[in-house]
């Protein structure tokens, strides 16, 4: 079933923003291999660059479909991740109605609505591997953990393959940061290993 | 001006392929980010996944414009390279008529057309850098030196932003073996210094 747009009754938008070197694109592709690859979907990842590159911002989009992705592009995201205070405002606008917005609380200071999902993402990195880079693997696990656009097990192999030789271990513990704090934001208790070994 | 795809005279459709690991997929991005971050044309990078995902291949599409680019897919590439016999049996008919074949000479046997062009580049990467994992910037270099789709000073930046940190030197000498291995192709002599420093 396809909307007028052409969109099928499946199809989820993901747009995922920060700044230059917080590894949104590399988010991105881990979350569409996860889909693709370890949980038999069908996914697009894009990064759209126009003038706005040349100013640090960075943002990369997935769709993620049971069925053929007819238009690439995404339109309105279901859920949007932001990173930034820039990324934030630049692109709350877009989400769905109803659509799921995260954010960094400690990048993000205002924040367009009282519905958007406040973690603090980087600190959390920092917290569970000791480095901030892995924040992008923390998001993806809150994201993960909250919607369920894919299964923990897929998103936990895709980042693992996609992580440098030496650091498995580190965004394996970023990434179950993410679900951590997914799980206490959906009112559950968090168990002590949320993810089959 | 747009012929009646929409697609404006400056669109340059570009699509890299391989197997996973081969790093196509950043050969996208690197290349993206050369147009749009340091060369100021617009650029789309995408990856597709759908059920050949499963089976190891590995593509990235880009799609370059002096303006905005409508349609964000890949219709019909003006540029095609290959680093494995799969990806150029699946892709080498989806060339447009007098597109640019590059193939990596040692992991195709069979090339459908005595156009194509013909480089070791896996064996350049590792002469060049002492690693074949550089082959996808040697190809980056190979495309760039015969096309100019972005210039030399673009993509050695964009090379070197995205090489890990400890890798910069070897990644720009396998760019630098690219450049040289086009020249050699375009009958030009490789000057010693392809590259203003």
């Amino acid at each position: 079933m396809a909307d007028k747009n052409g969109r099928g009754a499946s199809r989820t938008e993901i747009r995922l923003a920060g700044e230059g070197g917080q590894g949104m694109i590399l988010a991105g592709i881990v979350l569409a291999e996860a889909a693709a690859i370890y949980d038999d979907k069908n996914a697009i990842q894009t990064q759209s660059y126009g003038p706005e590159a040349r100013g640090g911002a960075s943002k990369s989009e997935v769709i993620l479909s049971e069925g053929e992705i007819d238009y690439p592009k995404v339109i309105s995201p279901d859920v949007l991740v932001v990173m930034s205070q820039e990324a934030c405002d630049k692109y709350a606008s877009s989400l769905k109605k109803n659509g799921l917005l995260i954010v960094d609380e400690e990048k993000v200071g205002r924040v367009p609505t009282s519905r958007a999902v406040k973690v603090p993402i980087t600190r959390l990195a920092l917290e569970a591997s000791g480095k901030a880079i892995t924040a992008n693997v923390v998001a993806l696990g809150v994201l993960v953990g909250l919607t369920q656009i894919v299964s923990r097990q897929a998103i936990e192999k895709a980042v693992t393959a996609r992580a440098p030789k030496g650091t498995q271990d580190m965004n394996r513990a970023a990434l179950l940061a993410g679900f951590a704090a997914a799980e206490r934001l959906s009112g559950r208790q968090a168990p002590e290993t949320s993810v089959p070994a």
